[in-house]
């Protein structure tokens, strides 16, 4: 197996990957995924056919750190029928019309007291609110302000056919072996219904990871986890406690389809290598990115950042929460996510992966003066398989002038700005040419 | 006797200290006060009302430092007759009419010859100057020029009846003892006559501190200095050299009962916990405030932090030197002044000594992942005695994911940019709820 | 012999030294200067009436680290003739005509065989660009669009009476004594034919300094290097390599003459003293100016901040290459020069020396309190042979302030933003008033 050069990836295999994922994401779409219960094993089932996941099944009640499994919740049917017997809010036509974890009911009341059971968006009337109550017994039914209005007076009939039950909390992971056992940790969330940016994008870019790196010779292990948010990354991190120690680096990933520009979120200390490895990414290839620093209110990058746990892990997504208006509705649809933002996403995921497998340092063997590039073809050679050649002739420059076995690949790109993927192709150039070599490790 | 919390103070409490500093202010106003003589006296005697100073009197002659403890003047009468009678310049309609320090004189002369010894405004043809000359055997008048302008030609007979003999420098000193023996000093200069925000408004905000301080259980110690500029604050340094070491915060107060906004002064090395106590309250409280870095052209601060002394002492005022024009003339009187402002001036003071105050380290005990905050009933908690609920929740968040022993509150404000005040509630919900431990300290 | 002071340079000896500088540019402007050959030696023997220099040949075929000294280049003559007798791209109307180091050619041939061989700049119709060929054997004609558009159909005959010999490579090279032998280096390219900003302007500044401090007594030993780029300093380098480790800051001068704002560019890394040493002068004196940080892609800096060199040197220039779209053309030519902006580049530089003469530490021996300047006659003493006697009084303050043995006078500077050679005025003053005295040194 070959490693992977991004500047290599040609735009059939952009667009072929894009739309794998989009197909993936249409089929998930409307699989009623909850933090348990069937459909998101039935998710990871389809997941699997990308990159075969091994799943793991959490019992209810299992004390995992500070909070304990809960039951296992599914629902079958769920309506509001008006004496007319006209029905609102229908389950099968939206999953998101019933409150997440609502406890079974058939009850029948005037409209007036069902009132505080529905949840609506009144400034976006057309919109169908996302809301669940996991850890407080409750039931209710979302639906949109348009919809609300139109319910005439009178007593309805509320059903919800769901169940509570012990059974188990899914845990699903791909793990890709590589040459040493230091990890890379890829996280998506999988707890959402129907919401497609936040977070079916997260799962099949992660998906589509798996499924490129598994056919290519790496340097680092990498493991992708798919799990419900909060209680799913804490039940993975306590069931796997002791091999928290090999993951050098980790990435969470959602929001991640849509038309916006990238944007990066810091691990907690803010200057770990993913840290870094990701600045350098979308400086030089993505010039409307945003990076941001950790905030403890944000996805599960704040599990992984807890103080007991201490692992530098970041999270890449498009839109910002707060930002997007659509989040947590029915507005986050497949309307609004593109093969193509996808693809660029997945693209960034693997140019920030390169950083990690390439980063290393260099000895310049011709370190007194610049030595002489052209009588070795490497000065100003026009043509070739490069777009850039001043970007080239500048990467030779820097890598010679840095390379004293200190700076590091990574620490040349970013005071350079040069991309990395032709930055490390500048170095293997100036290696065959016999002016660098590898530094000796400062570890040994 | 309780500690206190900044969020607790209720407008009426914060009204109450502003009426009783205006009321001080209004009456100090009339005083002459000098860098030595009975004005200053006077004005110290007052101030004992809210706060019983301990009076030093340093005699004439006195080394301190590089300097000598000059004579002590005082004046009664002064005064321009013209030969037609008519008087200029009176010092009993305004004490800024006579450079202070002048030497007595009685002397008749030809307006031409005395045009040298007034000193006026052009600019600003109805203020008078404040002029002194306190190392030069000197006398002189200060007059608006609109006045100046209005003296007919002629012979003038000038009288200044002043003294300048061997007597003493009066320093005043509150200390309240707190449970450690180190020590907050908070310094006002004493030397102005009447001229209200330089800084009638520095002393009166301190009395007011040190009225409120000492009937609360405090940490530091709190000790106030109220001196003349320069002289005053070297004078007091040398007699206390060795309880310098003692101190180990200050806080300069002048300028704080204009309409501007709060300016702080970073100490020498702009990075004492001062420094950084000043720099969270004006951000989270203040977001029109400044904060300027250390010059040596400064106020009694610039002695402080002098390379033999080295005392973190910062400054706070409101009007910048240089951007308030009324400064060392008549203008800076009462009209400027309000009890809003100096109640404000003094609440951002008690929030700087909060910081100061409650700043430690805490220990997460449920380090791993977040713990269960809402089976605690600590999560998205509406109602209740806070304003910010998100901010609350915020801060709940922080402190879980920084309290690993090492950060330690205000650390923590700089890097959330919550209040520390909210910050510290938060904290102490966290460790009533278990959730957090006080951690060991480094030093031990 | 004196030291000398920047603060005291007057008009007539900025003005003497601007007219010396253009004048010797203005004879040094014909000359046919190539990496190597008889116009480098003739500049270089013109040059030595200012400040004489010590040439050292370099024979051709002599190893210089990575390089060989390649063959000398002289030509007499060359010219395109057409088959009506009419001459094109003459050498003897303008050196630029031929591409440098051509080999010897006397060929007819139509227009449209000899078109790949004439270069124009078809935006700027009116200029020749300057082209060169020293490592592949070539030739070949540089015109203006202008003229190569008139040059008719038909037969041309080629001539270029060139000679590529054995022979040598030229450096020049002076030597000013100063109390230490640790060095300052101060570089010029001189490879360039009729081209001024780049490079004669660089030429004549470091004459001009050379002949300046050799009447100076100083602390450094300043040497002069005057050579060709690339394989010059690297030729230097590598016949000097033992000497190197007494150079303690470099700088290399280039595109001094135009009128554009001064500009520092950063050696690699970017903290050096002459970095520092730099800022401060240009932040304090020239409001306008602008650094710029380190690049492998510069003039000869590149080659002394090399991994296996790693000398301190920076670069000062006025226009920057890639906004003077006349670099590289006949347009750079004496019509943009001036007397003044070589002038005030020559000050710049000296500006610079004086802060790496003159950066030392001192001790405040007052340091208690600010010590009573007014009775030593320093405080606020109005006239003198100060401009700026604000910047005088805040000069005093600041080295009180930070003299406590650990802060040079640049860092006092950088602090300040005072200009360096007046602090340094007001240190000698505050050294005769017995507050400072130097400070033993941190390394004894």
């Amino acid at each position: 197996m070959a490693g992977f050069q991004t500047i290599s990836l040609s735009d059939a295999e952009l667009g072929a990957a894009g739309s794998t994922m989009l197909q993936l994401m249409e089929e998930l779409y409307p699989l009623c995924r909850s933090i348990t219960g069937p459909g998101v094993r039935d998710t990871l089932h389809r997941v699997s056919r990308l990159a075969p996941l091994t799943l793991t099944e959490v019992p209810t009640g299992t004390p995992v750190f500070d909070w304990t499994v809960p039951r296992e919740w599914s629902v079958t049917e769920a309506y509001l029928e008006h004496e007319s017997g006209r029905r609102f809010a229908e389950f099968r036509r939206h999953n998101l019309h019933v409150v997440g974890y609502s406890v079974p009911v058939d009850a029948t009341m005037p409209l007036e007291a069902l009132r505080e059971r529905l949840h609506t968006l009144p400034d976006h009337p057309d919109w169908i609110p996302f809301r669940s109550s996991y850890y407080r017994e409750d039931w209710g039914f979302c639906l949109s302000e348009r919809e609300r209005l139109s319910m005439p007076d009178g007593h309805y009939r509320a059903v919800i056919r769901s169940r509570l039950h012990d059974g188990s909390l899914t845990l699903g992971e791909f793990v890709h072996r590589g040459r040493s056992d230091e990890e890379v940790l890829v996280f998506a969330h999988t707890c959402h219904p129907s919401l497609c940016n936040d977070n079916l994008s997260g799962i099949v870019v992660a998906a589509q990871l798996a499924a490129f790196l598994r056919e290519r010779d790496t340097r680092y292990t990498y493991r992708f986890v798919f799990a419900p948010a909060t209680i799913g990354s804490i039940a993975w991190m306590a069931l796997n406690e002791s091999r928290l120690e090999n993951i050098r680096h980790g990435l969470v990933l959602a929001m991640l389809g849509d038309a916006g520009p990238l944007h990066y979120h810091r691990s907690r200390s803010g200057r770990a290598t993913i840290d870094r490895a990701a600045a350098v990414v979308l400086r030089a290839c993505y010039p409307d990115a945003g990076a941001i620093d950790f905030s403890p209110w944000g996805f599960d990058e704040r599990q992984f950042n807890t103080p007991g746990i201490k692992l530098p892990v970041g999270r890449l997504n498009r839109a910002l929460t707060g930002e997007y208006p659509q989040e947590h509705t029915s507005a986050d649809s497949l309307e609004l996510m593109s093969a193509g933002a996808l693809a660029e996403s997945w693209r960034a995921c693997l140019r920030i992966f390169e950083v990690l497998e390439g980063d290393r340092r260099y000895l310049n063997l011709s370190p007194k003066g610049e030595p002489q590039l052209g009588r070795r073809g490497l000065y100003r050679q026009t043509g070739g398989y490069y777009d850039g050649v001043a970007d080239r002739q500048m990467g030779l420059l820097w890598l010679l002038n840095q390379s004293d076995g200190e700076a590091s690949l990574l620490d040349i790109a970013e005071r350079s700005g040069i991309e990395f993927g032709l930055l490390a192709q500048c170095a293997r150039d100036l290696e065959s040419a016999g002016l660098l070599a590898p530094a000796p490790d400062p570890r040994s």
